[in-house]
């Protein structure tokens, strides 16, 4: 396959799905923010209550996700049907996860990758007063499903 | 140092900073997308002119720079003073590197962080088509200046 | 019911809507701006043409409606298909109403709430100079219909 | 004094405000969600944990307070320096407060109310599964400090 | 025909739509940025890559199509299925065109018109540094198709 | 001078201004919307009440003025401090004109530039369904002050 969000001319479009099927789709992307084991402790059970740093980090993900057509300039804005953050602190890292799912002629792979990141950023804001050297990482998509290309899981490297 | 963006009672806040001072600050992120090589070469020399797609994502960073503080819950808002975004193929990966500037009560690293972002993801959505396994990795601040805490370089992890 | 907006571990999410029905749905909600009679006879036959006053919280309570899932983290976006925002200066009052319309799987309550309140607070801004103390109240929805739990209409409270 | 958003032609304008005092400005606005004490009693301690749901509209009303002139058309942009949003629920009501704080030639009274309004229509959402009828109400300023005309406290109506 | 965007009683409304067909929708808009032979070198062929400056152009096109409803009070949100936007430096003038599709119950003249707009503005932007009496002139719809009205394609004017 | 816009490579960047005054700043852009009288009769005596759609515009023009920096890729954020939008229906044309102010390092031209022409896309957008064909046209900024390159004023086109 070729790069579709470019014209024969190599010009960037927004390419045009106006043929492709309505239908069901899902994607899961994933982060880790790394960071250290005294920082993860002070935002799962130390001087801040765990609901409240994790609850803040989960709505900036959801709200973003939907707004990842304003922000990567080639994507379609999408009718997207539910969306669910987990924002996961354990041992020296904070794990990110994020589920997006709609129905419509495109799929959520952007929508997913930009909850879990800003939701990673929000939480090395959280912490930047206390390890500015942390670090957000493996930003990946982990599956897939609906659309032409159907459901698409990515292989563990080991 | 705690965690300032919590009160006392736990509650997340936007931290008053009515009482620091407007001075020059400036932060650089920067990030990598892992892909393959003949990707890199789509992008840098091959069906695609190398200069579309690199604006493209540059621009993409630039404008999320400006809407840290709407993404990131607890970001004040800030008058950006200066944005560069660059967006390097090469080998296997595209490097990522945004500079940020302001002259403000509070520093830019967010801002930096949400630029070399959704620079690549950017970058991501474009070749998704031909590797849906790339991954956008070590996003990171590695200098600031200016402010209370005044210049900070990352130490080199050998 | 119980809250939809969290799952069985209490994380907060933007609940799936995937398989709920696409249909005709409409709400609508009102509110009540109060302040003086001369503040109110300003707005209505006084130093300010009436139309301009009532035009711009019009127009700011329908562009509201439009964001309204940029604003409350858990709505869903929606093509909504239509929306009446009125703003009635009255005695000692201003009374705003607001009706949206979509077809889509989720209502539109949120839309109305958020279009009246931001008519509100729109008036409020414009007399505040002469009315600090006026006080926005009683928004609420009055009426829905559509979608699986079909109409409601407010019982009259006497 | 007169209806300053607009000129003596009875249009409307962002009024300019170039000659006023860059000064420190603060202020408080209070609304309040009735709704039924079972409500209540599951937002405190039932069936979804506090520290989420009070969170998530605590992220609401900070991240309106950031959009408000985006919202009321006549306002202008400030930066913001600091935000505090609380949510208390309580018998039958959830009690909203927000402060917002600038250094700035205007006030932050739009902010505030925008904040406690979105904040309160964010716990709206969360409960009219379970009670449609609830109503925000008195939603007003309770404190001003800062600029021409200083600080200004709402009178107890008895 | 009247001018649908008013009631009967003269209030502007966001007119519903939901009674109208979900059609295949285009529309495709041009304008014109007159300046000088020498500024349009620049941008072709001299001290900037013509690549560069088109793309900038042509992604803040793109991105503003996607927010047309946020800037036009009265369009309604649309799920967009494509972009085109041209930026043809030449002579004395950049022409700038764009077409937007999608399948809606309303067209998409005014995404078109938003596009091609904020793409010329954007050019002006890039070049004021060098002629700031540079003008954007003769934006207009050239052609749309689909919904009740069906394809209309601008005459000729001689 | 160049196209400050870009750096030495040739790459867009927003401009650092950190090292610019703050200052006094103002600059005026007209526009003009070609319809026909017919059209015009209608918006300013006819079946629409003059106030509500004139308002309808001016609410627009000065709403994206202060959304500028997010629609113009290279535009910094700027503390605007006035905007005046006026939009005038007259014989065949709608004329349209925009002043905007700050206090600040840059100026404020595009802030102007952009008020008009989303002041006129809007009234096109109200007459398209009796006037397809009308043209915005002359977008262009007629005056600016302040800063380093002081006032400047376009010469009359004969």
């Amino acid at each position: 396959g070729g790069l579709t969000h470019y014209r024969a001319d190599g010009a960037a479009h927004m390419v045009d799905v106006s043929a492709k099927d309505v239908t069901a789709r899902e994607a899961t992307a994933t982060a880790v923010l790394r960071t250290r084991p005294d920082v993860v402790a002070r935002i799962a059970t130390g001087d801040l209550p765990k609901g409240e740093a994790v609850a803040v980090a989960r709505v900036a993900g959801i709200l973003a996700a939907k707004r990842t057509h304003e922000l990567v300039p080639l994507c379609h804005p999408l009718p997207i049907s539910g969306v669910d953050v987990d924002v996961v602190p354990s041992g020296d890292h904070v794990a990110l996860s994020a589920t997006v799912r709609t129905t419509s002629r495109t799929g959520v792979e952007m929508e997913a990758l930009t909850a879990v990141t800003v939701a990673g950023l929000t939480v090395y804001d959280m912490i930047k007063a206390v390890d500015r050297a942390a670090v957000l990482t493996d930003v990946q998509v982990v599956a897939k499903s609906g659309g032409t290309t159907g459901t698409w899981v990515r292989e563990e490297q080991a």
